[in-house]
């Protein structure tokens, strides 16, 4: 299949949405809606609301009808980048190219941002029970919330954190990796699975893909940070242990490293063996998180 | 009916509710679990919980059953008092005569503390389907975060903060009001009814009481506020209209914003009138925001 035009495909579909979803620019507050919206629409891959779709279709389910759901997982994507770039946390000027949200506004203003895509998220779930019912909408809202929640994402930030200045262990990378980004991209596909209609079985199976996507997308996503900084630098990097980041490669090195991500990409398609070809985007999204260059 | 002991038995049935809904202090990563809880444990009315109580009881539902909810709404509130006590938004050391989060802890786990609350809430919303089924928990969630985002308690805050500086106008004090406080407070009402399986008519008639409670609550604490600071300062505030905040006292002078109290406290007793025995607590709770003297 042509992966490529799927997810171009998803992307437009889902931004689609979520210009339709979120509330217009012009809503009062004007400036809070349009902060929301600054970050919203600074585009990126839309992995996660993919997933969603992925995932429903995978299991034979209707992928249209979770776009509401789709939508709440690139929102809360997008507010903890907001949070993120805060000068508190990473003090990040630039997202995507452009200037991050407290840059383009103001503190007060990408904070506030971040706090309603953060709520907006669970409007979005809850309306889900419009087109798929409460049974399901309220299962998606409870897996959004675990993935993003203390248990999750935001557990994975902390722990990032306080794990800066300590010589990471592959233990302690595994964990932050588990949290701060993993726990969401198996949130995006169990939320899809469950909206779909899945079995137990299918959702047990689903998860287990989703943890290999997550981590495989996480370790090669530290890989080309490095090679991208050490074509900059002109010299290799890593090499002073005492400032090593939490990263795969900082940990094992790129090749182990790489060898690692193949194994998870295994792994996750070897969790999709009893599906059937509605599944063949979530074996190419698996093959392609490997496999890509940026 | 004796209302205070009322309250008190409330707040101890939440408040053993949060203990025991909410992560314990050492679960991993501790200090983020130990932000969110020394927020929570600070006390206060634990107002907005005792009203979905009190709203459930009021429409003959069982109140025990909706605690997951009420807990939601102190999670709500307390990680909107965490992230407006920081340095971006109103830099307040001090919260409830402690050391506001960030100062106990420290920005960015303040940041997180909130944002993982915020998303707890979510969870507790959800997880009401066990005892009260997927639909009134969906519903639930559905007014907790349309209260408490962008077109609510977020929203109030982003307008509050574009009118500083600003001659505030009657009709701008009560657009803050309705989004800033009273939105959180007629949504715990609403989420009440909703869960205690109320009828279309009675969610109506809950939510002009939960609009009346909030509007009147906010400006007998804005005159509390004055009333305090001239006691303290020794001579009346509020005389530098250049500095008016958006309070109703500072718009309208004392006396008229507590007859503007007492016919909103009329009001939402008024909209109780088709309600039995059952709201009784509802009734008292209406004559004590205006009556309280803190």
């Amino acid at each position: 299949m042509d992966l490529a035009a799927h997810l171009k495909a998803r992307a437009e579909t889902i931004e689609a949405a979520l210009d339709r979803l979120v509330p217009p620019a012009d809503a009062e507050p004007a400036r809070l809606h349009q902060a929301m919206r600054y970050s919203l629409e600074a585009g990126g891959k839309r992995l996660r609301p993919a997933l969603v779709l992925d995932a429903c279709a995978g299991v034979g389910g209707d992928a249209e009808a979770c776009l509401p759901t789709a939508c709440a997982f690139e929102c809360i994507h997008t507010y903890s980048l907001i949070h993120d770039d805060l000068p508190c946390m990473d003090d990040d000027d630039l997202r995507r190219g452009r200037p991050s949200c407290h840059k383009q506004f103001d503190e007060a203003t990408a904070l506030l941002a971040g706090d309603a895509l953060l709520t907006l998220a669970f409007t979005l779930t809850a309306s889900n029970a419009t087109s798929l019912g409460a049974e399901r909408a309220n299962a998606a809202t409870a897996v959004l919330a675990e993935a993003a929640g203390a248990a999750g994402m935001v557990g994975g930030q902390m722990i990032d954190l306080l794990s800066e200045g300590v010589a990471p262990s592959a233990e302690l990378v595994e964990t932050i990796h588990l949290k701060k980004t993993t726990a969401l991209l198996r949130g995006a596909v169990v939320a899809g699975a469950v909206l779909g209609g899945a079995s137990a079985a299918q959702v047990t199976a689903l998860s287990r893909y989703g943890t290999c996507l997550g981590l495989s997308f996480q370790i090669i996503d530290d890989i080309l940070d490095i090679v991208g900084d050490e074509a900059k630098l002109g010299k290799p990097v890593g090499s002073d242990e005492g400032h090593a980041k939490a990263t795969w490669p900082a940990v094992m090195g790129i090749d182990a490293s790489r060898r690692r991500a193949a194994e998870l990409c295994e792994e996750a398609l070897g969790a999709l063996t009893e599906f059937g070809v509605e599944a063949e985007p979530l074996r190419a999204l698996a093959r392609y998180v490997v496999e890509r260059d940026r």
